[in-house]
């Protein structure tokens, strides 16, 4: 069925327009219909840059002094560009115009300069869609990570473990596995002290762990125990498992970021709208040279279109 | 120049002995001399099982009740006899009648069950070398890590961080990397915290980890600024540095265990011996069935050849 997706061009003076131009050009998508949320002549600007197509669906976005923008600088207007796309593209997902967002990559300085109070777009979405609970999963074909905690110091990890919040994310995991198509989700569940602990002799948060593996077992979630993570990543348990529910942020993304590169997504569990992303950041040092790869964001759309296929 | 090197052949109901007998005749080292220290007779009797040679030169230990031992069960002479082996090599690597010591896996249990009060390699070594501090490193060809705190609570790690265990880890590193050939090692710094604390953000132990990166480089070591620690493994960062010194077990072996399988040397740095070990454990399940792979081990005997050569 075909789907409609939306993509926020992200940072203007970052690799996100090119990106957008090249993705809505893609064959493999001429089934769908992609719309980008960004400004016409700041496209143009960028595709006569790198020589390629601008898309044929654009949901204009106003922007002033669209000629200060320039490639790899921070500015004020791009920041400003990039949150009015976001806020629109979440809005038409709200109101069912679009059927999921996909977001290319901001810069926090520029929203920050442009008076944004959210340091990135998992806050804006949080916000914008009054989300009581989100959580961030990083999809590849080889990998794929959800975390229970993220940006906080190690130290207050330990203290934020609670059976809430992995009872939670195992059953927005397990909806979006099947969501992208597997009948019988495994998750792999990782402890959070060395060997798991080792019965209690490094540390004892396993046992909420479990506690919360137990409940994800009585609701018919297929997950192992609390695994020592250690050995949870190697080649036959990611074999073994269609994702990994994580304790805290390099947990997961030591192992997503030495295992998957170039084809990864990000997504954000716990919202009533469907938001895929790419991985990578705005990459300044190479923006409007057309060399930027588009692989995640293609993984990010085509992530973004099976999940509403079958959410429909 | 050849090397007179010490093997321990580990418990004698896992994997160790076939081990031990199959990396003797190995032709890579026949320049050299392996004495592998075990006892002769359980050395025949798993070569009988696994139809391969018992190794030239063996160093005898004693042991009571060979025929009670069986493979893949825990037992107490099992035990002893590993913790004798241990002890052996030991003895002659002080006395310096051998050059290095090799380490096949011993079972904690079997060990317990002999009254040994050590729950592991590293803590006997520690005892019978009076070694004031030593630290765990594992290398493969691919990836090479070394932990500045090793088996201990996650909620314990921020407080153990310390300026003087990661200078010295940083100096052994150094000496391990020149050791095994590289003339300008170059060692990456992990973090403690994810984006290494994103200024103070999500945790401050950076500022020690930095503290202690300045105390390398006034020494002379190259080695980076506290790093992300997971962007640290990706492949890039892998193929730039020759090491990465991490602040905890899992950091060091999450991306280990994830990227080297088969070939990878744990060795124990900090002692007045040169000792490496195989990274595996006594694989009870395939005990004397022939079908265990050697190639942790000739990893592990090559790298201790490697620094045996040049410490000389």
């Amino acid at each position: 069925m075909s789907q409609r997706i939306g993509i926020s061009m992200g940072d203007a003076a970052g690799v996100g327009p090119e990106l957008a131009c090249k993705i809505c050009s893609d064959p493999a998508f001429t089934e769908h219909e992609l719309i980008v949320y960004g400004n016409q002549r700041m496209l143009e600007r960028v595709a006569e840059h790198c020589d390629i197509e601008i898309p044929k669906q654009i949901k204009e976005i106003a922007c002033k002094n669209i000629e200060s923008i320039k490639p790899g600088e921070i500015n004020r207007d791009a920041g400003q560009l990039a949150s009015d796309c976001i806020d629109a593209a979440i809005q038409d997902c709200m109101d069912k115009k679009i059927d999921a967002m996909v977001t290319c990559p901001i810069h926090k300085q520029a929203l920050a300069l442009a008076g944004s109070p959210f340091p990135g777009h998992t806050e804006i979405l949080q916000d914008r869609c009054q989300a009581d609970d989100s959580y961030m999963l990083l999809y590849d074909k080889k990998i794929c990570v959800a975390l229970a905690t993220c940006h906080q110091s190690l130290a207050s990890v330990p203290s934020s473990i609670n059976k809430h919040d992995i009872v939670r994310l195992g059953e927005l995991v397990h909806e979006f596995l099947i969501g992208i198509g597997h009948e019988k989700p495994q998750i792999a569940v990782c402890g959070l002290n060395p060997h798991a602990g080792e019965g209690g002799l490094f540390g004892d948060e396993e046992t909420i762990i479990n506690q919360a593996v137990q409940s994800l077992r009585d609701a018919g979630i297929q997950c192992s125990d609390a695994l020592p993570p250690d050995s949870a990543f190697a080649p036959h348990m990611l074999e073994q498992f269609h994702a990994h529910l994580c304790m805290y942020h390099d947990q997961a993304l030591i192992p997503f970021k030495a295992l998957a590169f170039e084809y990864g997504v990000n997504l954000t569990l716990g919202l009533p709208i469907i938001r895929t992303s790419v991985d990578h950041g705005t990459a300044f040092d190479i923006a409007w040279q057309g060399k930027a790869s588009p692989n995640s964001l293609k993984s990010a759309v085509e992530v973004a279109i099976n999940l509403a296929h079958r959410r429909v």
